[in-house]
């Protein structure tokens, strides 16, 4: 075992470098950009190792999916190599797609969301073929290209491929470490309804000397969003805590304060806008209002639902101006803290990072875990090589090279021993 | 007073040019662009006329001030060469600096504001010097370039000029008539209150899987910002509707509906903006959240007052991480309606516009005109060339070249009467 550590210590800088390539590679889905580029460049990194590389085509970007290895038994990974947009670019130290090392850590757009992720899994992998030599089993390798703009469609892939991608078991994208340095494994994550909602109550901009006649796109937004949440943030939505399972119910473990909060769904406001934001003084009343709003679902809301809730909501409270279009939705996922990969994962997090795991039930993030749960009926877990001052989704997004080893060191022990 | 309707008629070609070319100057004050050129071409513009003219040094962008005329009495002209911002961009037909003439109108930023009227009185100066030879008054006139940015530096200049300055009327910048054609002669303006309100709760953007845990500056603003309205448009910060005077009480004549509406005091969103507003998603908590109110203020509200009382109602609700910042204020003003120059004003629109003005004793617009009432102690009223559907601070500002003719015939008959 200290053979494949060792090997993972002596190959970090060529797998940094290797990340550094794969981050400048600007693959932002919510704005369609190099996405066809960053899928390539994924797709050699994986053939580059052996593995059996084909790109499946969906509706939107091509989902990169590699096997290696023989057996009956399959171990299915779970990544993307979509990022985040960069902005707001002026708070970066160094450009978001110019990967930069400083401090024991790697800055770029991506480098841990979920490019980081990835490659930590390849040092894994490489040091399991170099020490070991062969897989008892196969490793199946699924990244897509829409993980940030909610996956539109990968449970319609998963359906039509659910042979090729059936698993014993699954590794999730994301996961590392707690503030305090304690890995983490996790069993769950929240569902996402994300819509925007905007008011048009002008043909175009009008000066404000018209207010005392002139309806306001931008109060009217205002009041149909503070409708939604009070101060205590109790969501106002009817019936929009309908189906939330007590946390008790689901954790072998007692849950501590942090971890049950979680269980709180949320109703977040991602951005607003409306009229005149730049530097200065203008005086009009702006034509149209828009926000986007983020609802982080827990089991068993469903998002669809939560989406009626809200227009019926809005209508109620006179709010038929306002518009909602949902951007992306997801249901809420949770596995079973019972099964074997949830004890394989924490018997390698110890070794690897020195420090028994905590069991986190559900994380407060959001992905596509439900049509894996739900579909192929397999166990999840969840473990990588964050932290929480990662700023993932924000400026200054970095990996640590001491939890990209140790990430890489926890998997490639699980590899081993699966 | 037919050869001061036709002179204006026939020259109007030559003042729609010299109007363009005075147009595609972006005098941005917001932006502090070119103001310096167009306080030079607006300068070169009264000089050709004859003007005794000088740039008068402010703390922030100079006044054009220039005399014409010999004898004891005198009558102000008070008009502006700077501009709005002229975002958004996209929702012009034709670039706001570059002004196209068509459908019988010219289409710019400032082609009616305040640049079209500055040029509808040089066409009616041009006019009477032409017809009659010479003006048995002195003409002043004074063009500021901060009028759109609230006026900073104007009251200290009136302080220090006054004797210059003194006049037995005053001409205000901005006027025309209704959406029937119908010229109004204005007595009054609106005071301005305008703040920028702002919460940080956040040293960064973070992901939004946490929150249910981290503060929202955006939350935070948008029930701060419901709290200062209902949605009867009523005011909700205590004592804000105090020293608002009774419209009955000011006109001698029976204000109509639409008028009496003016007196009701407005508070407007002018702009707002807090995280992600691009396409598609993004899931963040915003680590900032803006926004930018303007108080219009009637007869004897006081900005500073407001200010205060904006600042105590926010404490007292528990907003003190909302941050404000008073960037405009403008007192309301209002002139006697029994002064001489309404009559005049009023009979020479009549003759120019072929139907009886309406006296409108306070305008919804805000201007530093307070400090000419009260400073100068001179009557003002204020007429022009626009029409509501003007477009004045939004895209696809543009004059009607009828109404530019009649704003001037209207102004010759008074310059030849005063």
């Amino acid at each position: 075992m200290d053979a494949l550590a060792a090997h993972i210590d002596q190959n970090i800088n060529a797998r940094i470098e290797e990340l550094s390539k794969l981050c400048a590679i600007p693959s932002v889905s919510a704005r369609r950009d190099s996405l066809k580029d960053c899928a390539a460049a994924v797709r050699a990194m994986l053939q580059l190792r052996g593995f059996d590389v084909r790109l499946i085509e969906t509706g939107g970007q091509p989902v990169v999916y590699g096997e290696l290895g023989d057996g009956p038994r399959s171990l299915l990974l779970y990544n993307h190599y979509d990022v985040q947009p960069p902005d707001p670019l002026e708070l970066w130290t160094t450009p978001p797609f110019q990967p930069s090392r400083r401090d024991g850590a790697l800055y770029a757009r991506g480098a841990i969301d979920d490019k980081g992720e990835i490659m930590s899994r390849l040092a894994a992998l490489d040091a399991v073929l170099a020490v070991l030599k062969r897989l008892p089993y196969r490793v199946k390798f699924l990244i897509e290209g829409e993980e940030e703009i909610g996956s539109p469609n990968l449970e319609s892939l998963i359906r039509e491929h659910a042979p090729l991608l059936r698993a014993d078991a699954c590794i999730w994208e994301a996961g590392g470490c707690d503030e305090n340095g304690r890995p983490e494994i996790v069993l769950g994550l929240r569902g996402l309804l994300y819509v925007e909602m905007s008011v048009r109550s002008l043909e175009y901009d009008a000066h404000s000397g018209h207010a005392h006649a002139l309806p306001s796109a931008a109060w009217r937004l205002v009041w149909a969003l503070s409708s939604l949440k009070n101060q205590d943030a109790r969501v106002l939505i009817p019936g929009f805590y309908e189906g939330c399972r007590c946390p008790s119910l689901n954790a072998r473990q007692p849950i501590e304060d942090l971890q049950s909060a979680v269980f709180s769904p949320t109703c977040n406001i991602s951005g607003v806008s409306a009229g005149y934001t730049d530097h200065g003084s203008k005086t009009i009343i702006p034509a149209e209002a828009r926000c986007k709003i983020d609802f982080r679902l827990v089991p068993d809301q469903d998002p669809e639902d939560v989406a009626v809730k809200l227009r019926a909501h809005l209508d109620r409270l006179g709010f038929d101006d306002v518009k909602v279009v949902t951007l992306d939705r997801l249901r809420p996922a949770m596995s079973d803290p019972g099964a074997a990969i949830v004890r394989l994962a924490a018997q390698a997090g110890k070794a690897a990072w020195g420090i028994e795991p905590a069991i986190v039930p559900l994380a407060g993030g959001s992905g596509p875990m439900a049509f894996f749960v739900e579909l192929l009926k397999m166990p999840i877990v969840s473990i990588g090589c964050s932290y929480p001052g990662a700023r993932k989704h924000a400026p200054n997004e970095h990996v640590r090279l001491g939890d990209f080893a140790r990430g890489a060191k926890h998997l490639a022990r699980i590899f081993a021993s699966f």
